[in-house]
């Protein structure tokens, strides 16, 4: 019960996309035949209405292709029936029912990446998606993809496909998903466009497991294009809200399994450094009943007959598990920020590593724990994720990450200092801008040679109403930020750990005690000096990747302008 | 610059609990003095305004002792200012200065657990909270306590200590944090009441690091009394919400400690587990523009001009990641319910551990995997959480937790047929009530022998709409529910993985289309098999300790009525 397709290319023409649907009619038809076939259209320039004369002869002509065509189709079909009378390979190939776990199967699926010389000649099953497919004569090769890996796979008229199974192969859609019975046959001249050069697969059997609609929102291979390349050589690329709004198969691409696989390896990295090192993880509660920095930018809430607020970082609550005796705590998770700012860096969602421990008589006990800990995973990235970084690089070209080891820590003095030096005019107590940032992150380059690097002693005005007054000098505190690349990603600072200057230093920041009377309690019955800091993922991924936008390295980001998917 | 205390404890009362608090009137004040102290009330009986005559009796006793009182405190002042002048250790002891990171000190400050007798003799600087303190004559004892781990000191006339300096760590209040310096000295007989049972620590020098206020919200002791203590001696416990309001405290003690640090280790187990089957992490937003499971239960935000939901699961951004070709992953994140359900397993936000993994052919590969991460979790907490799970065990005593290897597992059918025989009367597709999955958990107990299991092919109509239907009898569904100690952790099921059965479930259950549109594109380009499910980290904690309240595992639970701390 299963039919092939009866489509022919048309010379000099794109390939038509055949679309294998599955008939869905009940979960015992075994067999759903093909039933439709959709052909792409080509686009035309908008139409001017006023030349009708010339719209009229386009529509007879077309008048003559739909006639011819039809005829055409008519003549195909009564072809396609007597092939498919005496189709000796009809088993060969086709649309098995969906997959609904009718019955358990022993079968191995070989991966693309096993697919190699050492496994020349042995017969295999492979589960893949159809990346590429081209048609020449009585043979249709094939590319077959899985995850970052790919293999060129052959089906060719002979003892073990038909005619019409080539054709069925031929017109399967970009992006199915097949199951390919195969032998693995080692070619004379490297295949240079697939990871698996020096092999291809000789098909004998093909079906479709899951059908892509033959029109794709966006092609994987301008979803890769280096930018460069593009610009160029006028080949198509992808604009940004085109990837974001079909993410599902811009994530296919090899540069997002790219990242999003070195991202996951700095969580991982992350926690195995923190673990070595004591920390206990810990969960915090993103539903709070007041704002945790203040009233500005927090979302709200519809909590029962009350209202609540989403937790804008866990810093009261890795603060309270300090005052609980965890000592060292680490935490991954959502961080929330209603900021209206539509820049490169801001999402309204983010992901936040943070930290917090307590130290003995000096908050740069804390400071040295967590540059260390950001060390070992860019050093732990280097040594595992290196061909992640090399994929990004290919299609985003960027110059290795540099750090110094100890890492560099300048006081906000100096980082003042060296501004005014190139010109700009800035005061004691100012907070950097973006752009100053920036030149501080190219000057500081210039004369260490890091990508990374501390900056310690911000003005206490410009930080949060927690943050531990310099001993020595009132105007500044015991806080620091550190940069990748001249951007911030991680702001800390020595936590005040006394109930009444707390207190004392939320009425000076006009924040409402009663709000955080829970907070301000957990300092009374006795609390350790602490430090820590919270660390954004996705600008460290960005930024160590030398990518330009957020957005490249959140999954599904959220800003102000973008809530789907 | 720094003065003792000058209170004696009055015999028969119980001692008086004297706050050490630190005047803050400048960050250069080094030597701030004791400022207050308050005396600790005891409870009498309510009076009744008719005994006149037996108040007014009170009246003059009570203003009798005030006199004695003021005489003795006029007569200790001045003995205390004859002490000031001729103290020899008033360097030795004291209130200095808030940490604010005014030096660095290289002073090595050993762990609690570290004073064992292999270390006798030496002369050791430690930092711990005082747990208790009893004065005897010209003795103090104190237990000083370091998370789990605690040991006692003694403060003695001597050489080293004066009557002041003896005083002075009496009263210093329970739950401050200290700094002491003492000699290890071996003891010769143990201390049953301490974790360092061979040695007690000889102080040097004491210094109150953080002072805790007199009046603890509630005792350590108390929150750490087994309830059938509580009961039959009828001492005090402390109960849950006096707990939640003072979480801070209440999670100080060893229970707390322990279990928290179990479900540190869940996490960590969990991970450990899926990275070495291959799965990737990943981050999924927690701000949607649709309710994921339906519109019920969801709490709604203010998203700038319009409005957002939160995540009732990562479930679409899982199943999306899988359609986007990540193969296997995982997450741990918070999951929100607006559910107004007040029981002892419901929270509104809680963390949830997901899964999702491609499949070959049938589902139960992929239960399998599930089945096995929980056990892989279960041995490790048994090999490396014995102490944390004994500990627990000492103040809510259960039996350990038992499973099979392969995991058990069962068709609904025959969990209904189990109930039925034991006189339950229920229909073929009704779901489970509570009370009925707690009695099937007992009569698989008696019957297997296992606290965990799986309930496999529920009837469809209880499922979400992207649950896959049984291929054989439409009325059951590829899905399944797992079970700790007759209580669900995990919720799970083959997913539909075409975009046109799932367009139709989703109607069927009544869903806008509209809203779950991006959701459902996610399959048209080609989708593979795939199941999952997602556990309750809360849940597992709590059922696999044994204990009875998720609130228990949960460091800062929300439910209906409670937003904080």
């Amino acid at each position: 019960m299963i039919s092939g397709c009866c489509t022919q290319f048309l010379p000099l023409l794109p390939p038509m996309h055949v679309a294998v649907r599955v008939d869905l009619s009940g979960p015992s038809d075994i067999c759903p035949s093909v039933i439709a076939m959709t052909k792409e259209e080509n686009k035309g320039a908008a139409e001017d209405p006023a030349q009708s004369k010339k719209a009229l002869k386009k529509q007879q002509k077309e008048a003559e292709k739909a006639a011819k065509k039809a005829e055409k189709q008519a003549k195909l079909a009564s072809e396609q029936q007597a092939e498919d009378e005496e189709d000796f390979a009809k088993d060969r190939y086709g649309v098995p029912a969906m997959i609904q776990s009718q019955e358990k199967s022993d079968r191995v699926l070989v991966r693309v990446k096993d697919l190699t010389v050492e496994n020349a000649d042995k017969t295999v099953w492979v589960r893949a998606r159809v990346h590429t497919s081209r048609a020449k004569g009585k043979q249709c090769f094939l590319v077959l993809r899985q995850q970052q890996f790919n293999v060129q796979a052959l089906v060719a008229v002979g003892d073990r496909a038909s005619k019409q199974m080539v054709k069925f192969a031929a017109n399967i859609t970009k992006e199915s998903i097949v199951d390919v019975e195969g032998i693995i046959r080692k070619v004379d001249q490297k295949i240079e466009s697939c990871t698996q050069q020096d092999v291809e697969l000789h098909v004998e059997r093909i079906y479709v497991i899951s059908a892509a609609e033959p029109r794709l929102p966006l092609q994987l291979e301008d979803a890769v294009r280096a930018e460069t390349e593009g610009e160029e050589e006028g080949r198509a690329t992808v604009n940004q809200d085109t990837r974001l709004d079909n993410r599902v198969i811009d994530l296919r691409t090899s540069t997002s399994q790219a990242v999003f696989g070195l991202q996951s390896g700095i969580c991982q990295l992350f926690r195995e450094t923190l673990t070595q090192k004591g920390f206990v993880e810990i969960q915090t509660p993103k539903i709070i009943s007041a704002a945790s920095e203040g009233g500005a930018n927090v979302f709200t809430v519809s909590y029962f007959k009350t209202s609540a607020y989403l937790a804008q970082s866990p810093q009261l609550y890795k603060q309270m598990c300090i005052c609980a005796d965890f000592e060292k705590v680490f935490c991954i998770g959502p961080v929330f920020r209603a900021e209206d700012s539509n820049t490169h860096r801001h999402l309204t969602e983010f992901v936040g590593l943070d930290i917090e421990m307590v130290f003995n008589y000096h908050y740069h006990e804390v400071v040295d724990e967590i540059a260390d800990t950001l060390v070992q995973i860019f050093k732990g990235l280097q040594k595992r994720f290196q061909t992640e970084i090399q994929t990004v690089c290919k299609q985003f070209p960027c110059e290795p990450f540099k750090f110094l080891e100890p890492t560099l820590r300048l006081e906000y003095k100096e980082g003042v200092a060296m501004l005014r030096e190139a010109g700009v005019e800035m005061g004691d107590e100012e907070d950097l801008s973006t752009p100053n940032e920036k030149l501080l992150g190219r000057l500081v380059k210039e004369k260490y040679d890091t990508d990374f690097y501390i900056l310690d002693k911000y003005p206490l005005a410009v930080r949060p109403f927690y943050t531990m007054p310099d001993p020595q000098d009132p105007k500044y505190s015991n806080s620091y930020d550190m940069f990748m690349r001249g951007e911030e990603i991680l702001s800390g600072a020595q936590r005040v750990h006394d109930a009444q200057l707390l207190t004392d230093r939320a009425q000076h920041h006009g924040i409402d005690l009663e709000k955080i009377k829970s907070y301000i309690d957990s300092f009374r019955f006795g609390a350790p000096p602490h430090a820590g800091g919270g660390i954004g993922l996705e600008r460290v991924t960005m930024l160590y990747l030398g990518l330009h936008n957020v957005r490249q390295t959140s999954m599904f980001p959220r800003d102000p302008k973008r809530l789907t998917p």
